[in-house]
């Protein structure tokens, strides 16, 4: 976060819209009247909605595309996602592939919805898409899977810490009933115990079935503690249900090196000729890539290595009702290429924290669903399959930048997509 | 992404999809007949959208909602920023606030339109921006800003990186001019390099106007990296655009230790008495959450330490347009809470790579064009504005959840809303 | 590793020596005969070691001191602890103490011996022993322990690498068994499979009794090694006892996460009246460094967050025996500073990779053993309060320090210890 | 630092010493009186070495050895490096070469000393060395260099810290001329500033001559802050010398990312005979390993991806006076392999926080300063040279793991040179 001394000049230009150091005395409280609140709670009915677009300074314009027809019109559907509803944003969605998974859950050719206002995506990751899918299709496979709850109890001393814990340790048991009786989909699988001085933080892990499960580990959690603070023979001064070692929402060093949400490896095997007639490089020249830019990846303090998961996953989850805000976390992982002795290039992807779900959360909304039913994978039943295709997606991408980049094709291809050249055969 | 070996069988249970180990043979390569393209490119028309539907497999009951009359009629404004088009996604849109902002750039009493799928997010949002309010706002200003490109070269020897660097720290000017021929907004502005072994790799900052601006320093970097091949006395073996030192679309110390986008801080103060009243907790409590969260943070290995960026972000960049896979490198900062002599609280955020835009990508597209207009920081001159808000906001929502989970009421909030219980009147 | 283009200047008149470019020619190979190997492997002998000192350029005026009579006289105690001996280097000892510790193992108070060329280093790290124990003496206990060897396996595909993971955590007994056959001290005591592509990565974590142990872990996972590559009904086309995920000899976060060698806690309550009148500060002053110097960590990348723990911990590793190359995985942690209601500080250190022993390495060697003995803590039985007294050690560094930078007296101890004024009262 | 619950059972049986849960008895404050003080501050003369010998429980065996007739002859050269004088610890030298370096500042073939008492390491940096002797030596130039001190500074609010650093970035030679006059060796060469809400952290960067130069940053550094204190136009609440931006003793990305002491880069070029004779192994097999490795690292979280640098450092610190709790900060660096055509192996290190000196600190003590002789590198003017050899050495380490790791011979050193078993040819 630090700035160089002689890049002040231009930070303060910047920073104080070049008024000087005069602008700075609007960094003062204002405690004048405040504005009113927006009405209505999470209630959805059209006079709600119309109260909503009445208060100040919100422009007709917007009204008329935000709060269309169409979204009043499907206005219910939202009443258990949103609160001071207005209307509904409209993402484009464009189909990437045909993408060929051979997975322990995913299996087939998939057309993958993706929902971005980035030009050149859909075509990028359609194109790596392809290569695999003339390649064989990727292996893949969910690997784990769990998401964590993190509570921190203080206590006096050490000595109570270390007393908590022994007792913890041995209350496993008791947790996981505990936690069932929350949940019908959730299961406590695992607990972990951190002392720091007369802290401790504990972490329980969950199988939370086809959903996400955030909130479904929260609930569960907040049971557990509700039984430490009767049970305990040790009583913490204070506790919190998260303490921060959950991962939630952020990408962590710890979720990275355990799981969050669903582990998958994909890997594909690209023959030599394909590299060349497909991406117009080499094996070679890919391995020579992969071998700088993991190191890049080192010298920048990236957690793990890779090259652009966030692209492929953001517009997935968007199109698919996943919480878009898991892209901080979801986007952690190692790329690995490696030139076989024949020529072709041997790719894989592991993802350790796809926290991803297939009931829950935005999968039963209007376009939301429909874009799990063009990959065949709404409702029960299909959480890891989605998470395989999802790594596969990533494999797709990092196949087609990479290649792009080693055959310099990279800049291309956004500019032409993006200023709306017309597009030539071979990115499409 | 290690797994405890006494969880591989309930790994192998979900990984094998419960059929043991004969699954495995699902995760082969399968050379038959690929399934059709998706057709048209880039191009628009109901035609070739008509064919998209046609693809094997893709349900009518997706088409009817994905490609509704309201999509099909706009489909022209979508026409650079998708490809392979099928329709939109819609995703509820919630307004938060008001949030008053006393900051160098943006000043007055927002509304944040918030597009999510998640429950209680926008009423959380809102309960921190009131509060932010009622305490007279929150003090803000842009600290810094810049868009980083990474390009990489691979000399021969040492010798030749050495001379190199020497070259090139001597032909920023040159440099500087050559990116400004490719485009009329970016500059060049700064320039680190990196000597490992026989390898360089440079890192190129530019500020990039109003626009998010990877794409411009892509096109910029590109036609440097031209001139660099042409001009240096040395010459690399080999060399790509970008080396996987910038932090593109991920979470990196190198970007947190910088700046990606813009750098904000935002700071406020809440009275003993608001706390009280809003919160239901004291500043002593939450300061108590801070140092124990703190602490979580580091021992879970985030880049920086936060509650929740993500949250607000995600919804604030898909409801305006920003590029939701920024998610993945803008959710990286410093949360502080300070108790202080009279109870009240201090608290500030400070994000360094905000990455944001109020033109290009998708800022011109309707719903997203009608959210940046709902903050009248829609276009050119509001890029520094909209970074502001984009902090308070996550300021807001770190005062919201550590509140929540300092008072005990965390849990219950996501549990009403989530399962629709009428909302009371304090969340909203 | 970037260097500012501004700086590049500076960076060749320091780099090339000050003489340009053409200093660069030197960096070539020179293929001319190489001078003599340095004779004799382990042997000891006077005439070896006066081959030795009889290399072209070693001067007398070395020799005298290194190879001086007492060096010689008890060169055979080194015999399996050097390779190409030719005598001692001598690092001054001093006191730090007494150190109460009231630790589950270590009981009583300590003068710790510190062998250091660093001024200020004892006398510092007295004082805050001094200060701990002067407020009863600080708690301790040890925590976990566990030393991990890391080996890796490459396999043809993801489906060979999952069989093989499915196998081996069936083999954990077998694993252990093997270990068991190796060691009579170490034990096998868990293990962590980590499939990424056709990789998969294990860890082997034993337990080492009171050696730090890595040559025993070294020795038992290559037996298991060998027992996989017999045994396992899925081989890998080439694997390595150790690739790069035990954390040896380096900081990483896996190992911050987990143990390494030791995990203690340690901490004290020290009355306001003491630290007014040994640290002339005050608990909030204390509080408002560590509140700003954690941050200062995260926003400087350490793992964990601390002060300097690598001042008392290569001092007292050197003094005692211990392997100097692990100060480099043995100094993370966090500290935790609190004011308390009555204005007294609560303090804490937690680390989690205390490699030490008190047998095997140089802990057997005639000084080394002598410091031990001097803790009362030589041979078996002592290395878990070994590591209890370094993490109390790490205490008093701390408490030192903080309280010297908080009353502004940081740099004053240096400038005169390092400049020889005789010392004051206080400091001592 | 987390534990699982299974393994609490075992952790009890240890953190309690066997003795269950009535042993957290123990850790508690224990009010008795304390024992003497160690006494005679910084003083070394006889009589209070005896005083010192004399206090409780510290055994006449020990004082045999450590107190010897060579320690006490020798102690006035001690004087200003300790405090509590004892005698000393003797730790063996072997020599690693010889070490051909083809670098900016060191030329020739080096004998390097080193003080371990860890078998196997001498002779396997030996066999590296020749190695790299063999192939021509390696090429080898410091590549920047800069140690910094990172002061903290507390304001009101967010404008006046934005206040604050507008004064400070144009105060920046009113700064250098305040350090110039705490120092002759030391320049001021840089500074970076950190805005974080209400608080402003500046990291000031130094050049120190030939002197590690941490206490002549820290004396520049604060003369600076008490200029700072008298003339900003807007003062802080509170400030700290130090506030944990340093990087000082610890392994930090900051640091890694930027310089600390020098950073060095060194390479070598293997033909493919000499890695199958004197390394039994081939050039793909090491980079097989290296492409794993490097991975490895990624997934263990350490700071920039390598071997051991650490065994080398920390042996060639304690041997040549440097500050041995740097070993802390020094081991971080990239190691990279590559196979080349014609199945050489290019090998490089480049090690960004080499924090080393040839004046000050230990660097005169006798075996330092003798040690430091045998390089040629004692005194004024060898610095860099001396950073150069630190390098290579740590490139001859690497090399020779690596080498052993790949041939498989990594477990059968260790175990025959510390078991005493003759040794072979081949590994010296």
């Amino acid at each position: 976060m630090a700035i160089h001394y002689r890049r002040i000049a231009d930070y303060l230009r910047h920073a104080l819209a070049g008024r000087g150091m005069e602008q700075l005395a609007r960094l003062q409280p204002d405690h004048g009247p405040a504005p009113q609140r927006v009405p209505g709670g999470s209630a959805l009915t059209a006079d709600v909605i119309a109260a909503r677009w009445a208060l100040p300074n919100l422009p007709a314009s917007a009204r008329d595309v935000i709060a269309d027809e169409a979204a009043l019109r499907e206005r219910e559907a939202y009443a258990h996602n949103i609160e001071h509803f207005i209307g509904t944003a409209r993402v484009p969605v464009g189909l990437a592939g045909p993408l060929r998974v051979n997975g322990a859950h995913a299996l087939g050719d998939y057309y993958v919805p993706l929902a971005t206002t980035e030009a050149a995506l859909v075509a990028s990751y359609s194109r790596g898409a392809l290569l695999i899918t003339e390649a064989g299709g990727c292996s893949c496979a969910v690997l784990n899977e769990g998401v964590t709850r993190a509570p921190g109890f203080a206590f006096e001393t050490l000595g109570d810490a270390v007393a908590f814990v022994a007792w913890a340790s041995m209350s496993f048991a008791a947790f996981k009933a505990v936690a069932a009786e929350t949940t019908k989909y959730g299961e406590l699988v695992d607990m972990q115990l951190t002392v720091e001085g007369n802290h401790v933080h504990a972490q329980f892990e969950f199988m939370t079935g086809d959903a996400a499960g955030q909130n479904m580990v929260t609930i569960a959690t907040e049971a557990i503690c509700h039984y430490v603070i009767d049970q305990s023979p040790v009583h913490p001064r204070y506790w919190f249900v998260e303490a921060n070692m959950s991962g939630d929402k952020k990408a962590t060093t710890h979720s990275f090196m355990t799981v969050r949400g669903k582990k998958v490896s994909a890997e594909v095997t690209v023959p030599a000729t394909l590299i060349e007639t497909r991406l117009h490089t080499t094996a070679r020249g890919m391995a020579d890539y992969a071998r700088m830019s993991v190191l890049g990846g080192v010298m920048s303090g990236s957690i793990g290595v890779h090259g652009h998961y966030a692209n492929g996953l953001a517009a997935l989850f968007i199109a698919c009702g996943q919480d878009a805000a898991c892209v901080a976390e979801a986007t952690v992982g190692v790329t690995r290429f490696e030139e076989l002795d024949d020529g072709a290039l041997y790719a894989a992807v592991t993802l350790p924290n796809l926290i991803v779900g297939t009931v829950g959360g935005g999968t039963h909304l209007p376009t939301q669903k429909a874009c799990l039913d063009i990959l065949g994978l709404s409702g029960p039943g299909h959480a890891r399959a989605f998470a395989e295709v999802a790594a596969s997606l990533a494999l797709a991408g990092e196949l087609s930048i990479i290649g792009a980049l080693t055959a310099g094709h990279f800049t291309r291809a956004h500019q032409r997509l993006a200023r709306g050249t017309p597009a030539s055969p071979r990115s499409t």
